[in-house]
């Protein structure tokens, strides 16, 4: 096998051929994302490139010009919007288009996605709220197509290079501000508890408890999705306990919308009888009425950073920091004040 | 010159050459949107190219899948997400790649884009609220590329396929219902008077006033964008009138809840003594408080429309409608009721 330039031995295509005991061809569709090979055959590669730990020398495109795949888990939100946002920006700093994909709400892509991105060979792939098995994850690594994950949602695999944002951080100040103007009984409706930034949040609330002294009660803690009217039901129900919160931190600027919906519903005033917080700072949020108190979430920043760092891997450097998590930060508006009877 | 299928003598590359007094390579990467050609050559080419109607054959692309461009004048609204939305869908059923562009509010492409766009040979583009001019348009259909414009700025040149839904009608059912309610001094903010769905909008306010008999007073029309920014400002000034509007017909939900804004920091309550109509219907419209009386807008079937309309082009069909507008349809939510004093 030939030695590459940093020292590791590198097979060849011809050899992944022989050890297959298939055409050069043959190897040649596969790492091009063609379907006109058996599945059998393709799996028995593709082990072999994983095994050998093929790496594919990337071409200079001379003529095309470059395109990233940038895929969502969803794009029902105007959160995805803002994520749509900063990935363009900078990629049209690099001149480079912008291929989208969704997953219809799914967090892993379907194996079809990934042989349409091997054919078109992007310069690199940036998947938000969603992740690559083992498998594809080989595939595009021995094609030397570099990814990064823009708010995980699982604990993604080490070496992956992600970016974030501190979630925990993010409830914690939403919930010391709440704490500050007097409220203890404080409802949180969250994103599901299977994905991180939902569960970092929700730990950020109880800390910010803990160090108030506040004991934690688990009925205020809802897990949903991050949609306005999962906001909507949890609240509804948060609202109907015998001892009702006087204040929600919701999962999301949409889910507020939905508390505050159901606190209308409720025929209770925020912020005088009820205070919401939200998170992400979309553009609305400020037009709401009454505006809304929220986490800011930097997520056209994000984005910028993982476009970047993209960039940066396909021109063949080495990040840094393959991890970032940039910062949030509380923004007060109208949607939060001092509880109605505060306790004693 | 050869004779092509539909009877029309077909120049070829060779033809262009010659006549242009350069190589044949030198055409074909002006074909391909290379940009290492002399300016004044590329531009005698191009001239060339389009005053013959040179057609280059598609080949069918056989290993990568196939793309379409999406271009956006401004990608900074819900609005664009819905039309993301309906085109990806489409698009992921013929599993063709969207490739996202925006021009930063311009309603033109850069010559760059277009390079790229060229240079990458998508099945075809689509143009949203932006439009070619004449040279880019040659340039597309030299290369066999089809486009489609969704919701047109200016009025497009013959020949080009639109997809736009009745803005006329939309702006008539929304002042015929505020009018049944019995208001007579309707304010409206509507777009930029130089894009035409605006203006069908305001002729359709303009229509309802006539068929009512209601005097029609250009104290309150006011154009501007369709950015939340804009309503506020606009309502700002339209209720500070000494004969204030009693009802403000918006021209999209973002700009409703500029609106709105200036409605509460005015004292007025929504509706009881100001209605307000949106334009959209967008997802969150049913959540704000009050929700939003709106002219439903079908985004998403506009955006699959055109998203169709373009993969029958990029296979070879003629179109039977080349124009289409699909239906508007109000709906009537808690942000629309009779004025506070009501005219005798």
């Amino acid at each position: 096998m030939a030695t590459s330039t940093d020292g590791t031995r590198q097979v060849t295509i011809a050899q992944v051929a022989t050890l297959a005991g298939v055409s050069v061809p043959t190897v040649s569709k596969v790492l091009n994302g063609r379907t006109d090979v058996a599945p059998a055959t393709r799996a028995r590669v593709e082990a072999l490139l994983a095994e050998h730990g093929y790496r594919r020398r990337r071409a200079r495109v001379s003529q095309a010009p470059g395109l990233l795949d940038l895929v969502f888990h969803e794009l029902d939100s105007a959160w995805a919007q803002e994520v749509i946002k900063g990935v363009e920006d900078t990629a049209s700093l690099h001149r480079v288009g912008v291929v989208l994909s969704e997953l219809g709400g799914a967090h892993r892509p379907p194996q079809e996605l990934i042989d349409d991105i091997l054919a078109r060979k992007p310069l690199g792939v940036i998947l938000v709220l969603s992740s690559l098995d083992a498998t594809q994850r080989h595939q595009l690594e021995s094609r030397s197509i570099p990814f990064v994950v823009v708010d995980t949602a699982g604990e993604p695999p080490a070496g992956v290079p992600t970016v974030g944002s501190n979630n925990w951080n993010g409830g914690l100040s939403a919930v010391r501000h709440l704490l500050a103007l007097g409220h203890r009984r404080i409802g949180v409706v969250s994103g599901p508890h299977d994905v991180l930034c939902s569960r970092a949040r929700v730990d950020g609330y109880r800390s910010a408890l803990e160090e108030a002294g506040v004991p934690w009660d688990p009925d205020l803690v809802r897990w949903g999705d991050f949609a306005v009217n999962g906001g909507y039901r949890h609240a509804r129900d948060l609202l109907a306990l015998p001892e009702r919160p006087t204040a929600i931190f919701a999962g999301s600027d949409l889910q507020s919308l939905g508390v505050m919906r159901a606190a209308r519903e409720a025929g209770l005033r925020i912020p005088e009888d009820l205070s919401v917080v939200g998170y992400d700072d979309l553009p609305i949020s400020q037009w709401l009425g009454p505006s809304l108190t929220t986490v800011r979430q930097p997520l056209r920043e994000m984005a910028s950073t993982a476009t970047q760092m993209l960039m940066d891997l396909a021109g063949g450097a080495t990040l840094p920091n393959p991890r970032i998590d940039l910062a949030t930060e509380l923004v007060v508006r109208e949607s939060t004040a001092p509880p109605a009877d505060p306790p004693a």
